[in-house]
């Protein structure tokens, strides 16, 4: 049963989740639990395993569940009554892909925006760098392990949606360089394909740990403008810096604060889509009523369904 | 001689300009001096006048001046070597408006969006608030004292800039309640009306001082709606936590957070217009080369000019 | 039993007390238990009660509990080892009013404080407004859900007390305008009768979460000034300043900093009555012992007993 | 001319003010200026003094000015057109205390507050540390440097203040120690004594410096603890904790935050006693007008004279 | 079994260990259980005691216990399943001392820094002060109650530390003042020993509680200097102001921040030798793999062995 | 002269400085002024020079001043009567570069350290990278534009420093991986070469302002591995990690915290030897006198002369 379609008291049989997040805890009596959050391609629930005994989960493994829909805090929970673990292989990965659009369609819009790109050497190294070299892990990574977009082809997901606001300020600021607006919204979080690991689970990479994404993003767009002939350097620096200083603040992790314009939109609409993601993940999330807590907002939202009113 | 037309070492002859900031400074010798900001439609500049014993000056007065145009560090700078005050009464006023686009353009737009509102009540609600009992004021009002759009009619272009961004989210994230988006970013900052007096300069008015435009947005927002004839509640609180939240953080005067997904996404319009509308102002006010300083965004910009490159 | 007697080892039978708190938790084993906060008009008690298969509980319900006094983590808990829940029709509200003092001693303050007001609007205002509209629930309204005065009867006797700590700063300082400091601390949180509701439970309303008290209490204020014929635009700017700027800082929510001495006066009087009020609840809750964790606070605190001292 | 009867435009002539604050500050042209703040008994005022070629100046001096009154920036500036310096030797003192109560009114209240202590040893150590070996140092010491009561006399006010206040509090809270609060209140701000120099001008000490005022003030009520035959350690240490914390948090200097009842209330009427004489100093620098900028509070105050009201 | 020699999956019988901190838990069913960490002179590892009914522990017991190694979150936890408290009159403390050094060479190291200082009454002092008066409890105080050198002898292995690092700075720092760097490294904790209580247990005394290490070791060492015959005032002034500011920050809780080179370098030692401590006690706690997460230091730490490097 | 030997009242003829900060003031009057730090190889000084109509001066300049040493807010100020540029191929460079330690001293124990590293492959890179192919730039580039060490060779200077600080640490803790410690240390800032320019004078470069030196220190040092036959990654990841880290916090603009000792120990190595040296450039700049404002340190900093002690 697919985990858009549950809802509380719902008996739950025979159904394949995947892990996106698991931690054991022990309190009183031999066994252990998990607390674990499932999900499939059409979105997330947390879930309670008691009397655990003899079983490793880790993130990315895929669970075969019995169980029942609880209250648990205003969120859905969902209790597990049995459980085991299916291997992998016996499993089609595009139905635990969260993204809200087809992957086909990001692909073909990622396609769009490059050869939208005017700069000749520009539109040759997105197309060779993102359509070719990378498009595999670029369509394949999460954007991130926990906040948003925390799901296999997130990172694709999360960068179309910032590109396509950023695209939508072209006509409202017109001093904006589109094909430096453009390659940077496309290229600003390329450094999650090396900080995370997704092959089964999501992880934090060494690198990723001992870097960061927003420095091998800069290094490996860098990289990237090296193996073409003559990349122009102006270029190269507008377009390292947007990846560079997305995060907007010395205090958020970025080496530089954005001084072009270009990057200033790049961060605006990156900070954009992760609040916006979060709050839809939250929303789906809720057990039912008028308010429930997003734990990556950290606070209360309010999701009152409207009453019909008299339309025009 | 516009303002964008100035350039290093240029002089100024009779050129009637406005005045958008000044303070009066005293160093050696009886006399001081005015360190000001001067202002057109086309722009805006420093500027400093020495030996000024007995003229008193303030904001929105009009100033015929002559002078000269140096570098102070960095930015340009007018050296008024003499000037004297112009009766507001011989200035075509639409001359000193900055605004990017023209009034009527701006007209239309808010008349076109207010258009596309479905739900009955708040599109009477709309027409008559903005379009008849506010539209003088709407149209005139600054939307700051200093650091973005701070003059006639910066209130109505940051208005339309924010809801064209919001306009451009609805066919990203699905779950947008477009009626209620557009409504709040049209009125998100009506506060700034009744915060700001801009008769013939441009102060906090004392309710300004007192109260700020967040809850006085809210409040005359929520009096509109009393007198309708039964507005829905629902509206009114959708509306009125949009305007109350819409700084984004307790800690920048929100009393309440963003706790929907419409207030999160007029939060982030805001802050995004404001940052770019910043950058604008400050690229305009550079005295060339690569880099100058932003005061609004407190850092450095590059501002170095595109080499041409190779298009496709 | 009442709570102020309970002690140590104490055994409890068939008392019963109201819920202030309650969260449900689950771990290993099929059962969940309830961590409680449970009150009586003489004091609050953290409890623990296991083995709650089948029940549901929540903020304002009574329960006629059997257990036993024990210490957790420096403070007192009750152990519950059977509970039911009692209607409420059956009970005595007053007995769970925490209030140190009968709501009669507090109303004839508030008329006291009322009559001493010189100004006739002013004084019209504060009787109509104060005694007769809004006594109700100004009566019966707690001051928050959880730090300090979070009980029935808690906002009046805040305010009382903000009230009398600001009425003993008039002979200090010789420029307070008594009137207004008086009415201000009268008013400034008023918006928390329409931000909690507190019919069985305290929790925040709808608009509680959308606006704020801050905002509300304002507007509502202000809507009681126009009610009144020609109350003066002086006193209306003066006291809903009071109240917007209560929290002192745009850091802790407040949309304006204080910027009148009766302002300043009514933030330092709020903070100390919370702080103080926090301590005192603080106390009451310890186990024994020389030091206490006061949560509210977030620190220990000191609570020996003096020895005896030689006396003049 | 007293300071307090200055005005816009008024002549200056003849009159001795003292140097609370001084710098020297030099432009364009050989000669440097000054900028000072000069104060009587009855209140402080901005001043400039251009062409001061060859004399030195430093706070405390007594100057004899002619000049005159004029706006700067909306507050009142006293342009010293010439001036010269006055021996202390002839000036009377008293004339420049700027305490807003008499000194022997001041001495009065704290022989007062000393007698209601009814702990024995308390009182005794009071009486004897307070109005004997301290009390020329204590009547005399200034409060700050700068921002509120920074003058002779300025300890002892702000003392008697905090005092005042505290004791009102004693009736609302009931379990406050009153002996421990009292004498807490008296002693809290005992270590400015030893911060500050204040012999003709009034600067920070050696070890004012190097230690500051709270480490000071617990030492040396230690070191008058020890001097007492036997004097209780639960004193010792309450009154100790008291100095110790009083301003409130880690994050402003004091090494322990407030961890009794008695703490909690001194560390509030301190923090009330300084922003309302931060205000009210301000009050009276303001050029008149609604509107004034107190630098102590970093804000805008409104100081608007209210009209007349109908009394009752 | 020393606590060094464990590793996942052991199997612990009749060990003693200390116990360094226990809490307290219970949750589902009857009884609670106890989350420690316990400790030898070898290390430290996290401990879970299920079903402990009617035992009550606290910090500085020893416990002989039965159990085995698990793996809890990437860390060693030693489960434990059966135990039993031992007097600590059985005990050889010197078994349980964690200092990475002998005590012996510690007090040679302590002895030659001493011996080293040149000016003959800071000689004295330190010799009488350090290696007299306190020394017995010098040696045996621990540096903290958690995050570094938190077991009996910490504090002079934190001491000697920070002076071997003080003392390296000699050579570099040409302006130095040796024997005042030196005699404020060896004092700058000293407080420690009067904020501490490490009879059995490692807790807070009442006066740590009340004044902090920071107050009390200036005082102790001034009280010092004052048992001296004339004893240089300059000496107390700058060494007094090492121990006042050597947490260098007022945010820290330093009442003062460092003015000279010499407290500055304290400070710098100071927080080194306890971040570096905080992440060698993490290593040791490390269940094994390439990441552990440091309590102490609030991040991952990264612990994977090198490979065989070719060497030179 | 050199700076070292000037002193208040000091006669300044035909000395020549270079230009360390130069920024133009213009205040009442046709001309403006300078205000400048100038500087030799044996410290700097502050400078004003007023009526300097038509000169145009940067940073790097070398100027033939005559002049008067005056005293300007407790540091000495050169008040300059003439002056003239001097071109810079007159010059002898070295007699301009700051650093306390001569650059043979400095090479030679870059050279000492290198040779101490027995890892083969990391020895190789340090010696092609550091002593070849960077080290002209290496040895001339300062380490900041301001605070400290902002001279030619600050950067070698601040390197050998923090390397001799690093090596001191090795016998302390004895987990310390030496060669990867001390290739951290030469290494940590070598980012600044590319960060800053300074031909003739010392500025941010443009890929400075953008990437930062963060960024370009781990970026270039990693290609300098990767041009090594089988550079060993875990060195390459242990090292790139200490420079991206060393800044020690998110806030701080460190794209990660340092999880690693070494890069613990180089972050506080790196801010030790920052701090100390603003304080040593603070101590040349002051006029005399106990106290002194340390610009770069934002706090006065405390300079009295010790008196002669008894020595042992």
């Amino acid at each position: 049963m697919n985990i858009k379609d549950l809802y509380l008291n719902k008996q739950v049989n025979d159904s394949v989740y995947q892990i996106r997040n698991a931690s054991y805890r022990e309190s009183e009596g031999v066994n252990g639990y998990y607390l674990m959050r499932l999900g499939d391609k059409t979105g997330q629930i947390d879930a309670i395993w008691l009397n655990t005994n003899d079983i490793n989960l880790k993130v990315g493994d895929f669970l075969c569940v019995d169980g029942k829909i609880q209250n648990y805090q205003g969120r859905m929970q969902l209790k597990v009554s049995s459980a085991f673990k299916v291997s992998a292989n016996s499993i089609d990965l595009n139905e635990y892909n969260m993204a809200a659009v087809e992957e086909s369609v990001l692909k073909e819009k990622l396609t769009t925006y490059i050869d939208q790109i005017r700069i000749k050497p520009l539109h040759n190294l997105l197309k060779e760098f993102l359509l070719h070299e990378l498009y595999k892990d670029f369509s394949r990574a999460p954007a991130a392990t926990f906040n948003h977009h925390s799901y296999i082809g997130g990172l694709l997901e999360h960068t179309i949606n910032v590109t396509d606001i950023c695209f939508n300020f072209i006509p409202i600021y017109k001093s904006i360089k589109p094909d430096i607006l453009i390659a940077g919204a496309l290229l600003h979080d390329i450094g999650k394909i090396y900080e995370l690991e997704f092959g089964e689970s999501i992880t934090y990479s060494t690198k990723g740990n001992l870097f960061g994404h927003i420095y091998m993003g800069a290094q490996k767009f860098q990289q990237a403008c090296h193996r073409q002939v003559k990349f122009p350097e102006y270029l190269e620096n507008q377009i390292s810096h947007i990846i560079l200083s997305h995060h907007g603040l010395i205090e958020r992790g970025s080496p530089v604060e954005p001084k072009t314009l270009e990057a200033i939109l790049v961060h605006k609409a990156d900070t954009t889509d992760a609040d916006a993601n979060a709050f839809i993940l939250s929303e789906t999330e809720s057990a039912g009523g008028n308010w429930s807590i997003s734990r990556a907002l950290g606070r209360m939202i309010y999701l009152e369904t409207p009453p019909k009113f008299e339309l025009r």
